[in-house]
């Protein structure tokens, strides 16, 4: 669906397509509607080439029974990027090859959903990379991303939020939410900020002073 | 399922079956052999019933449209726990009935895989648990529980194991893993032991110092 006869200039955000479950085929034309930059992870590819979509980078360490080039001719041009390195997950090489390449910012669909660790893992990985990229995780139940120190933003009363600390976050503070933080510190595994919602349609400020917050806007 | 005519000692596991993405039939019939005594999180207890299963316990805070009396027939008898606490989600709830109630050990289903919130929230809150209540959360991929400071167990050769610290575990050490690690730090967000596996048939041996290691068994 994307086109290459669009001359891109890579401040639209990517779209990583991981190995997780599936999105709803709503969200996935939504995010392809502004023509990004679509890397697909590994043995991902044969699912998402049955679904019709223009893939421009394939990435893999390509260690099971996969061959990357039986696609080269049907998605031509693809570009196809082997990174055997055992260190990195599949999706943590795509970040290192968008940063490399000057990208600011990537949508990541398929993430989650399906094997525990890679649901955990995906999700938390994004703190390491919060000042070099701009990440959004997302499904068909929820939107992730590491917020600023300083964040604000308009939400419509009842928007479900959840303030999930990577680790420990240290003087949290808030207005407009209906569950408020004043000073105070989340601890994942003890204690989070998890399935508070906005009280009033308008402003949401969280404010934090150490640590990783990943905040998640939740549909239900 | 589960039978009432069985004088239980509470020592088998319990089950809670949560809100989250039902798991297969398969699984959920090898947890229900034993007959646990079963426990069902709020409006999950429509999708439970129309699976034909015996519901011992229904908890939860009940604040949506939902209607627990409905149940207390035809579930005869049910025990209904109403819970309204608001700084607790309704799994915690759970444990805490369990703990109250001097059970040791529960396995937990259909808490991943939907919303991502509650996905995190439910595998990290483990943590908090650790020294007071066994607890296994299980989904069709998956198998997370937090490991003892001295963790043996004897896996088949190339079981996928991944080692995610709640926070920041130190001083962990491995034997008989494919990445061994020696007297190394994890710390979520940065650097955690994802998807290792098993180097040969036998032994495993997890050792760590400080902090909570949630170890996730996979099938891939």
């Amino acid at each position: 669906m994307s086109s290459h006869h669009i001359v891109r200039d890579d401040q639209e955000p990517a779209l990583i397509i991981a190995n997780g479950a599936a999105c709803s085929i709503e969200l996935m034309n939504q995010l392809l509607e502004w023509q990004p930059l679509v890397i697909v992870l590994d043995s991902a590819m044969e699912r998402v080439v049955e679904l019709g979509i223009k893939v421009d980078v394939l990435l893999g360490d390509f260690d099971r029974d996969f061959d990357p080039n039986s696609y080269k001719k049907k998605q031509y041009p693809l570009e196809i990027i082997h990174v055997p390195d055992q260190d990195k997950t599949d999706l943590e090489k795509a970040f290192d090859y968008l940063i490399a390449r000057g990208h600011k910012a990537v949508n990541v669909i398929w993430a989650t959903g399906r094997r525990i660790d890679h649901t955990l893992h995906n999700l938390t990985i994004l703190a390491h990379y919060r000042d070099r990229l701009k990440i959004v995780v997302l499904d068909d139940h929820s939107k992730a991303f590491i917020i600023p120190h300083n964040y604000q933003k308009w939400y419509p009363k009842n928007t479900i939020l959840s303030l999930l600390p990577i680790g420990t976050v240290e003087n949290i503070s808030t207005t407009n939410l209906f569950y408020p933080l004043k000073r105070e510190n989340l601890q994942l595994g003890y204690r989070t900020g998890s399935s508070n919602h906005v009280a009033e349609d308008g402003i949401v400020t969280i404010i934090h002073e150490t640590g990783d917050l990943l905040l998640v806007e939740s549909m239900d």
